[in-house]
């Protein structure tokens, strides 16, 4: 994919801060190679050049760490929701631009989802509090303004928001959760073509699935007179 | 859940067979008890009620246990479609029946997207293919056939159906596979109602998003004359 690395959004200016970026991104690059596999401390501090005392040092365990690198791509995700309520879009353009933005971020970070499930199954009630603060609720709470919204203005159908974020998620992860399975459908792999027209295939079937269709508002119209 | 447990579809009339069918069964209540959490053989067998030898002598392995598992289920699904088929329905409705059926589907076998995932990262290249060829491949062949027979019948968009396996696929098994996630949204489980509204609401999002809008389609013919 030529998807770019993100860079961390904050300089770092102290060491310890230099150091903790190195292993964040370290750990994104050693993930993002092995499709979410295991990755362990060491190879980590290697490609980071840092010393295996620093993950301590910096995070206190590697599941903290682990846990940090889950919170800053989450934190990006709902950031982008922010950006795109400040440009002034119809709620129908806003959407199509979140469902091309979700799933450009899969496809950014292949190991979310195995990390996020990990995180859900394994991390205990802080571990799902957690997540569920830092992406699920500011998320459905952006549907539900989203769709509160395009009902206002007459483009959408009454959607419930809670529903819809699992609707959601699910469409834009499961291409690459299930990247394995293109091989039996003789792809290789997601490349920018695959990826462009995935986007605009969900991209259609969200916004055909959630706006009002003239035709029945015309029908029943009709009807009424 | 009221979801009750599948049985066996075959009867198995020699003892190594009957030993099989409880192993398979045994392996499924504690996955699902465990939400896909890991399952011992020596728990396997004790709820079978089986020596721990029966699982090498039955399957060769645990591994090939959990494979024969997950191959019983995905035939399953795909068994419905062909029943499915035998209804005689039109394309929208066969969608309407199959979408719901999915979505019941991985609530009743709530720990097969773990599984799955397992075998796609893990299981190697005759891992993949063999869920290819028993699962992706006959699910997205059917979706073809639904597709075009929509299209023929001016009921469906174009719509491709690679993409389309990869949508509902993702938008049936989130629900179930980020169930944790509900919690953050005061939801404690994935009950008869919540199950029933989001398959009325994931239905309607796939059957809009896919449908022809007779509106655009009168704006067109308006246009035309």
């Amino acid at each position: 994919m030529s998807t770019p690395s993100r860079r961390p959004p904050k300089p770092a200016p102290l060491r310890a801060g230099a150091t903790r970026e190195k292993l964040l991104a370290a750990t994104h690059a050693l993930l993002r190679e092995r499709v979410g596999g295991p990755v362990s401390v060491n190879e980590i501090c290697a490609r980071a050049g840092a010393n295996v005392a620093m993950v301590k040092y910096c995070f206190g365990s590697k599941d903290a760490m682990i846990a940090a690198l889950i919170e800053r791509i989450v934190s990006g995700f709902v950031a982008e929701l922010d950006e795109l309520d400040a440009r002034g879009l119809s709620a129908s353009a806003r959407l199509r631009i979140h469902v091309a933005e979700i799933v450009r971020n899969y496809v950014r970070y292949p190991y979310i989802n195995r990390l996020l499930s990990m995180q859900l199954s394994g991390g205990g009630a802080a571990g799902i509090a957690s997540l569920s603060r830092n992406f699920a609720i500011p998320v459905r709470d952006w549907y539900r303004r989203l769709l509160a919204d395009g009902r206002n203005d007459g483009e959408f159908r009454a959607i419930d928001p809670t529903l819809f974020f699992f609707t959601v998620i699910g469409l834009a992860e499961f291409l690459v959760t299930a990247e394995p399975l293109l091989r039996g459908f003789d792809i290789d792999r997601i490349d920018a073509d695959l990826l462009d027209r995935y986007i605009r295939h969900v991209t259609e079937i969200v916004l055909h699935g959630v706006q009002t269709h003239p035709a029945s508002s015309t029908a029943v119209a009709a009807h009424r007179r």
